[in-house]
């Protein structure tokens, strides 16, 4: 059958919503890679005076990011000597960096590397005296990137344990209890080994909620689980633990860390208010409803779409010009053979509930630039996108049942692209309402 | 694996939410029933002043509720003579009503006895003279439970074209352009006949949107769809019409009816901005966020649940107290076997999201307070909820998995139950969080 076209449809302020809307997102993006979250971070007084006034600086970066955040904080502490390791993913190291030494390792699975990593982090933080300052910087994946487990344990036995964890129905807090009180650097242990000098530490949070004690599992967050706890659960798992692994349990994790300074930056909280923030600098009234949505991709765009709707109507209690934004990490249960990710199918979600509406804009953004295994980061659509898939003889619907978002948008210009950004801080959904 | 309970946990804060929310909930119901629906449009000053000046005044109620909505008006009309007709489902009238006829019919597809209503009907709007008033009491399922085809045409054949509208995948809009052009009730035409009497035209909407040429098919709201796009529309279907159909399909409906005045009320937005008000009246700042929600209800239940947790941690724009309010109609894709319904879905989706998070209060409510085949409303539930279930034995997310949250909530007396209300304007969703 064929449609009519809508003629509530404005195609100039279609346009200036896209435009504004790629300005929210560029600037969204840029509060949040690793660069910044640094800068940022050693800017905050109690970080800018400790780190002054140390005898010495041993920098410790670990995790994905490492590399670029060991560099930015060269960069900010120029000047200073500054001594240490970046722990990082393979091949993600971009080169030498003065005074640093370098180590790759592997993830989502640690390896011999990983122990090395955690071996010589030990070494400097002990190192450190009375005067001395440690600069930790954390990102997403060091948890795997570098560890040291207590004498008589291996990665096999781990690895073996953490099956049984999860076979036997432990949530993730359960699992994370006995991983903490197994190993030398997590759970606050790292920071523990670098007294008397004290910690500054900044994580780059890549989980939903920030919790300091789940980024990279806490090396210099103290600890709220129990060794009485890790033991329990080991119990219940039925794993049958030997004696040293039953000794390590045994030690507790620090409950206190008083001479540490944590910085929590770069979190999908930050990206959600530097998206609000752009926002309002474009005359739009931002609302952040939410920074731990994690439902279905799909249906978070239908009713992201059904409120920017109503908010355009004069439906809802919002008044236009305004701005919703959603961050958090949705989930896509696949049903279909096609190519796209998360926030593609967000986006296109939107644009069906979207067809014909004026005035309302809606994207979807994964940070990181890589949405799904795709070149795009997400999606952008407005009222009149359903009606270009359509001339563009696509159907929308069928496209989004099948999983196939990314063709979709790319034949419609409705994709976002902005490469690989190097931070992982999950994604924001923005709905500009004119 | 056992679990501690959560510390952060505060009955008498949980008592108090469920006691407001039950609040909420009771009132948010009394605003749509269509009593109240009936009087508040009669209050309306054009409404009481016309009707009051009009010489006689002829009543035609039409759909599942109008017997209750007639009574609620020869109640407000007290002391006036009225006349006229009510056309209800059957078994819906519930005794006979000074002045007026009563016909019962059939819904969803209409028969003999629609026939009949509808003739009766515009024999009625055909008596009704200069001066006069014809009060057009409209509720859901109006479209079917009265109809008058124009000469030629038959049940069987409306029947028939609309089964291959559907099968050639003509959307809504394309349906409704044939079956208004098909009918001398629907689009307006009804209305059109009652001239030069007035009509006042009270709509009890049961659609998302409150569009008036949508409840009951329209008979008092003028017709966007024209005669050209009906005959096209059934050109590209393929069925084969007669001359008898293309000469009814070639008569255009009304496009204006400059002698209506017309009250759309009891939907699901006077539901939402009841359940706002009572929110207010209880302290609670409310945020109306949609009115036409229609995604799949336990995603709906899960991005609310985020929001509302985030706002209670001040992780969102949001402040407590305050109240986030969903109108609309959730779908649930049967995955199970259980017994449930889309409101109990979505609240159970709520407190799978919220398990020990303190402070907030989640509830959704079908208005017509059944919930899918069960004799419940819907579901209130808090962050203790998840835990009051297992401590009952049950899981919640296998329940809701099955599809089977009603005896889940009703172990944990987190049912909502009012009985039938005798009102369908959808559902709402709310959460109070303090």
């Amino acid at each position: 059958m064929q449609r009519d076209p809508d003629p509530r449809m404005d195609p100039a302020t279609d346009a200036r919503l896209v435009s504004d809307m790629r300005q929210v997102v560029r600037r969204s993006v840029e509060a949040v890679l690793p660069e910044a979250a640094v800068r940022e971070a050693l800017a905050r007084e109690a970080f800018a005076q400790g780190l002054q006034k140390a005898r010495r600086v041993t920098l410790l970066s670990v995790g994905k990011a490492a590399w670029r955040m060991a560099k930015a904080a060269l960069e900010a502490l120029a000047g200073r000597e500054v001594q240490g390791l970046v722990v990082t993913k393979y091949g993600h190291a971009m080169g030498d960096l003065p005074g640093l030494e370098l180590i790759e390792s592997a993830h989502p699975v640690p390896d011999a590397n990983s122990l090395r990593a955690g071996a010589r982090a030990l070494e400097l933080a002990d190192a450190a005296g009375e005067g001395d300052a440690v600069l930790l910087l954390l990102s997403g994946g060091g948890s795997a990137l570098m560890e040291d487990l207590p004498a008589g344990v291996t990665l096999a036995q781990l690895a073996e344990l953490t099956r049984a964890l999860l076979a036997c129905g432990a949530d993730i807090r359960q699992i994370n209890a006995v991983r903490k009180h197994l190993s030398n650097v997590k759970g606050g242990r790292l920071a523990q080994r670098c007294a008397p000098a004290r910690v500054y530490c900044v994580a780059l949070s890549d989980v939903l909620g920030d919790a300091p004690d789940a980024i990279a599992s806490g090396p210099a967050a103290p600890d709220a689980s129990t060794s009485e706890e890790a033991l329990r659960v080991l119990a219940q798992s039925g794993y049958a633990a030997d004696g040293a692994m039953r000794a390590a349990l045994s030690r507790e994790t620090p409950k206190a860390l008083p001479g540490v300074e944590l910085a929590v930056t770069g979190s999908v909280r930050l990206l959600a208010q530097a998206a609000a923030q752009a926002c309002r600098d474009l005359g739009y009234a931002p609302l952040v409803l939410t920074a731990s949505m994690d439902c279905e991709a799909r249906e978070a765009g239908a009713l992201l779409a059904a409120m920017a709707r109503d908010a355009a109507a004069g439906a809802s209690s919002l008044r236009p010009p305004c701005a919703l934004i959603l961050g958090g990490e949705t989930v896509v249960h696949l049903r279909g053979h096609g190519r796209g990710g998360r926030n593609q199918e967000l986006a296109a979600a939107a644009g069906l509930a979207l067809d014909g509406v004026p005035g309302v804009c809606v994207c979807s953004l994964g940070s990181d630039g890589t949405d799904g295994p795709t070149d795009a980061a997400g999606g952008i659509v407005t009222g009149a996108w359903a009606a270009r898939c359509r001339a563009a003889g696509l159907d929308p619907r069928a496209h989004l049942d099948d999983n196939d978002t990314y063709p979709l948008l790319a034949r419609t210009d409705a994709l976002l692209v902005t490469g690989p950004t190097g931070t992982n801080v999950n994604d924001v959904a923005v709905a500009l309402i004119r």
